[in-house]
């Protein structure tokens, strides 16, 4: 998984049925994390803009979140409360 | 997912038979996105040279849009109408 | 899926026993899929050195072709003709 | 798989009831490995910070792990003894 | 798949019981493959150190080595002979 800012979202009328209902958010990693590329997450915890939150790709996200048939890659699975040792800038 | 344009496609006649009858698009990466590396997706939602699209990348690909049999890994599964907090150029 | 140039291929005579009978291809990105990393991809359609084909990989390699139980993450699942909007030096 | 150093955690109360229970560790890949991009792992050994350890990630983090309907995609499965022939600072 | 050299091992005696057994080997991309990220993989071919390797990731470590329910998410499955319009330096 990653730490990342929820630093925008995307709206897609015209999608796979099987993502009606999903909110895309595209998540930053925190400099922390070293890497730099965004990611566009589904959103499975009510995350807002400017969150800290942790981020589950590939089939974790999609299994995982009890979505075995829909197109999901990558799913924000939780808000972050507090670091150790990590600059959670 | 990431968000990508559509800037291009590719023909093939001498292919895996569980890959007849899909169109691969070129799909870039938006800047906004940080990742530069082009993707070759299938396209499942109609998408045109030019659109902004919603890519989905590994098993979500395939098992997400019912093709589990097909070597495809990664799908166009929607077009973006819009973005908020994001430059999508 | 990417599209790369088939520059070589590497033989291997000790392997795991569910490898046995397939081809292992040096496959190049094309410069316009903006990746460097070249892949060893097993061929399923019969690939010559020089020409373009169209790569799966992951879980889509070994399940779309068919090789559930052998240990293949990479594989040539199309020749392609020609491309859009899209320069296949 | 990769080894890496354990150089914090991050707690999330608000989660995915399927990660209830998990810690979330924040791996570093040894300078050896020659990757730079940190990984939030699953602690499945007991490992501390400080503490050389293997990561494996994707799928085999999740079913490996005995954890199938997870969103997990990677996971802190052994505590590293020693390596030869590998710089492991 | 990749092509590799086995540059060393690590050790590891708490680990994942799903792992006992194996030996985790540390493999160095060859320059041709124009990656340089190095991976720890479970050796499944009696792959000495100096030994040039077939390296499948992902679920194709896993599955196509009958690893089912083991955390391993890379594999040598193979000693490569020789290559052709190949540096294996």
């Amino acid at each position: 998984m990653l730490i990342g800012k929820v630093v925008g979202f995307v709206v897609s009328t015209r999608k796979s049925e099987n993502l009606v209902g999903n909110k895309f958010m595209i998540v930053e990693p925190v400099t922390a994390m070293k890497q730099s590329n965004r990611i566009v997450a589904v959103d499975k915890v009510g995350a807002g803009i400017g969150e800290l939150v942790l981020v589950a790709e590939g089939s974790a996200a999609r299994i995982g979140c009890g979505e075995d048939r829909s197109p999901i890659d990558a799913a924000i699975v939780g808000i972050v409360d507090e670091g150790q040792n990590l600059d959670l800038e």
